[in-house]
């Protein structure tokens, strides 16, 4: 009976559970719950695993959001601090986790763990440290501005600064030592655990987009009721507080506080980016497929000079802008109308640019690798996603230049400018995924067999027209699989080959130039409303359409999308420059 | 010159870009120029065709969204009818497009068209055009409402109804004759015309939403000023006109409308995932494998009687909450409590059989059918999806309930009733999904050479443990690739059909009555919010917590989705119930 059960074991975790077919039916049913019992522990199918920890996730995430939408009514009954606790429990539970993945990993260090090369490179990891470190700064004026209020303040503004600091730190080891890693044990846990964590980031990314967004909000409003007197109140930003002592420094901290807004909610995205990939990698087994990536950078120099030109004049165009809009009505329509035209000189030559680019890979045919690769099908849906935000507030702005009666100066302009900014998003995400789905040349020069095979192959195709017709046609088979058909792609592939003799031939030197000059235009266009030039608050056409609550309900969704969509971007466009 | 061109033609669409390699440098330029121009008409790659019309859909539907919200506003200065004629042209367009597609089949009646037998099955088709005739009797009603009120409206509201009755009969005719095509000639352009033809029927749905929501406000308006007094004003849903004659037939139109809407909005986004499954099969090519799904319907005994028994009872409990909600504050109160207890019951006992169900399928290990299929993978992801309004919903509930102060009878209720929401569809979502993804038993039966291979398996397996354990690990070689692993659970999966004897056996007959049980259960969950029994408005204790917009908001969002869900969870359920 027991050596029975033992088999049991064995089988139905590799590869047969009903080894005993010989059995009677009678004791089906104690077999049935034993079987039951195994099962639970034992091998749960991948797929269900997913959902039920993805459903975890979302629920998780959609208790924060209620209770952030608790809180940000105008006389709340749910508190900050209610979110703050709420929050600050997800970070330690994120933090057990953490620790228990990290000692377990330390234990079987003798054991091989696979890990995934294309999760992330030196460089994000440089830059989330960066972000994090930044985030750290954050994280002490939080205390240095609770201290100023102690005596009015919940002790949740003190536990929750406090905590973000030690899961900061924890994350930035976590994300250098175990990213990578495939996780092959402890499957459905380890799942748990890092949906868990990949959610925690989302909502902490929530909290910290809020939080800027209602400091926008009130600056704005602040600089609306003070320069056209309408009768908007102003929203206190500070608690009413008794203690008056030290309420300067606890000000200065709290201003210092909206400058570094920006990297902690960038922080706190690429995160999860991060960890939902590898999420995604937990039980998958990863084809190790290294490509040593050799940067050349011979013969770089429009790109490069065009980019930085950019960047100096965006540098301008900010100080500038920022300076101008807080002055009388004729400065702040001249700053608003020197930005529209600033951008469609930029956006115009980004869009050449990424046309330019398409038209090259038309001229030059290569397969697409249709491999799996969950980090590169990830950055496309996120670019893709990440559009619509940027897409949503162009398009809401077109409606309105049409219908509006405003004689402002900028009013086509911005009719231009948006369209354009639409046109380049298009253009630029069609770039950026042909060439990371695009099947890297040079790859498999160094096999003799493909080389021989390309000789053969360009004979043939060199001869005569009829000729060749007949041969090609033997190719084509009616019942073409998919299989094949990649095979005939790299055919095709091996015999382009053959044609490239220069190490950085002419079409890769363009590409390689765009790429550059794509990146310093992304990074000044993220730069503009990162620093808070966004004359979609201050140039009133929208306001006007849409209505005032509605248009910043807009503008809060769809300009921290727009950020992400820079920095994304610019990432993305890194990866292309490196593989071009 | 010419011959080379003739070559390079022949070459480049099937095999090779780069035929003649011998040929010198210093024509490089004009060959780049005449490949680019073949392979601007030739074969674009298919991932970038896929983002190339993917987002052309997206900014066609977010040029709607962005007039919808400019419509929305209180005193808007874009009319509706511009709305509508935006839409009408959309639909135009499709129209274009379906004849034309339509027209080119016909004259290449001969050439086999390949398709995807898994895109629809007849009984969804016959749902489509009950559907599609129930719009059309809508769009009668819409032409009866502007003949009342023809004086004072603008000729868009005569138009589109017209045009929308044309379009949805071209449309059921497309969707009976084409929607299972797939696309292998002119791939760019019919992809273009497929995700226009989706995303005019998302703007169609979103359009009849924004509607429904309009007219259950009013309505909810209404009541709250008639029951409560409170200072709402009553937003006038009939335009005003001079010419009296006749409006009270229209009036009636006007409130026919009302029924119709749901029927409408389902029609609409039904055929939008329809169609949007087609084009993901657009150049695709597609595995075969239609199984012959015989239904036996012996043993279903329990499923049905308890699902007739729910059906029953939902119908009672919306007559009885209908005409108690119009009644005073008691008569209201108890008709919610009794919402909620009822609710809680019925959800009680379809946890239970979610979780039943998928205890047996833990007991009965059967691996996952990993094959592409677009259609599942779409369902799967939209039963995801649309679980997120309800589950939001809930927790909005769960968060008012903890953080209220009121004394209502139905708090708790209503606590249990959120938890029990988030659980059942958790729990639903699971069990269908398992079921969809399981390989299915009996489908290779047939095959000897499987059988005889089973039976040497079954025979191996069936050793003393160590001799068994030395074998499995033989199989288990480090370098399992994803087919290797495809092979071993068929294995897994023909020592398993071995133990099945019985046509029907227990686990099998438990699993169809859960199903049909869970249709009738998911069926009744639709009823309910269809026709107006919504509780979350009545019951006044998240109104309190998120104020009245907000929360209106959310209801606006999350009940066309649970809507949407509660249709899409009983198709999926009547799928899992011919499968098991």
């Amino acid at each position: 009976m027991e050596g029975d059960g033992g088999l049991d074991v064995t089988c139905l975790n590799k590869y047969c559970n009903s080894s005993s077919s010989s059995s009677s039916s009678s004791d089906q049913d104690r077999k049935l719950f034993m079987k039951l019992k195994l099962n639970l522990s034992g091998d749960y199918p991948r797929k269900n695993a997913e959902f039920l920890s993805g459903q975890y996730g979302i629920n998780l995430f959609l208790i924060g959001v209620a209770l952030m939408l608790a809180v940000a009514r105008d006389n709340p009954s749910v508190e900050e601090s209610h979110l703050l606790a709420f929050v600050t429990c997800l970070m330690v539970l994120q933090l057990i986790w953490m620790m228990w993945y990290i000692l377990l990993r330390e234990r079987r260090k003798n054991t091989r763990t696979e890990r995934d090369v294309n999760a992330t490179t030196s460089w994000i990891r440089g830059a989330l440290t960066v972000l994090a470190v930044l985030s750290l700064v954050m994280d002490a004026f939080r205390i240095g501005y609770f201290v100023g209020f102690s005596s009015c303040l919940s002790a949740a503004y003190a536990v929750y600064p406090v905590v973000h600091a030690t899961h900061t730190i924890a994350q930035v080891h976590f994300l250098w030592f175990h990213i990578k890693d495939v996780v092959k044990s402890l499957e459905i846990f380890e799942r748990f655990g890092v949906i868990h964590a990949v959610f925690t980031n989302v909502l902490l990314w929530c909290n910290g987009v809020m939080s800027e967004a209602e400091h926008f909000m009130n600056n704005h409003i602040r600089r609306l009721s003070f320069l056209d007197s309408e009768n908007i109140t102003i929203v206190a930003s500070e608690p009413v507080c008794n203690s008056t002592t030290s309420s300067s420094t606890s000000s200065l901290f709290s201003r210092g506080l909206v400058y570094l807004f920006p990297f902690n909610v960038e922080y706190h995205i690429f995160v999860s980016v991060l960890l939902f990939v590898m999420w995604k990698n937990i039980g998958r087994t990863i084809s190790s497929n290294k490509k040593s990536l050799v940067t050349k950078s011979q013969g770089l120099t429009l790109g490069p000079i065009l980019g930085l030109l950019a960047l100096a004049s965006t540098i301008a165009v900010l100080v500038v802008y920022i300076t101008r809009i807080e002055g009388v009505l004729e400065l702040r329509q001249s700053a608003v109308s020197m930005f529209y035209i600033y951008g469609i000189v930029m956006l115009a030559v980004m869009c050449f640019s990424g046309a330019l680019g398409l038209l090259i890979y038309r001229a030059d045919h290569v397969p697409l690798d249709t491999s799996k690769n969950t980090s590169r099908q990830l950055d496309t849906e996120l670019l893709f996603g990440s559009s619509l935000g940027s897409w949503f507030m162009s398009w809401c702005s077109i409606v309105a230049v049409l219908c509006t009666e405003s004689k402002a100066s900028y009013r086509w302009t911005n009719f231009v400018y948006s369209i354009f900014i639409v046109l380049e998003k298009y253009l630029q995400n069609l770039f950026i995924i042909e060439s990371l789905y695009r099947q890297q040349e040079r790859a498999e020069r160094s096999d003799p067999e493909l080389l021989a095979g390309s000789e053969i192959f360009s004979v043939t195709s060199s001869m005569a027209p009829p000729f060749s017709g007949i041969i090609n046609r033997a190719y084509e088979t009616p019942d073409k699989t998919p299989e094949k058909e990649q095979e005939e792609s790299r055919e095709v592939y091996r015999c382009e080959e053959q044609q490239e003799e220069q190490p950085l031939n002419m079409k890769r030197l363009i590409l390689k130039n765009i790429a550059v000059l794509l990146i310093m235009c992304n990074a000044s266009l993220w730069l503009l409303p990162a620093f808070g030039c966004r004359p979609q608050y201050d140039n009133g056409l929208e306001q006007d359409i849409y209505g005032f609550s509605a248009w910043t309900t807009v503008l809060n969704f769809a300009i921290p999308l727009n950020l992400f969509y820079r920095m994304h971007s610019v990432a993305s466009l890194f990866e292309v420059f490196r593989r071009v």
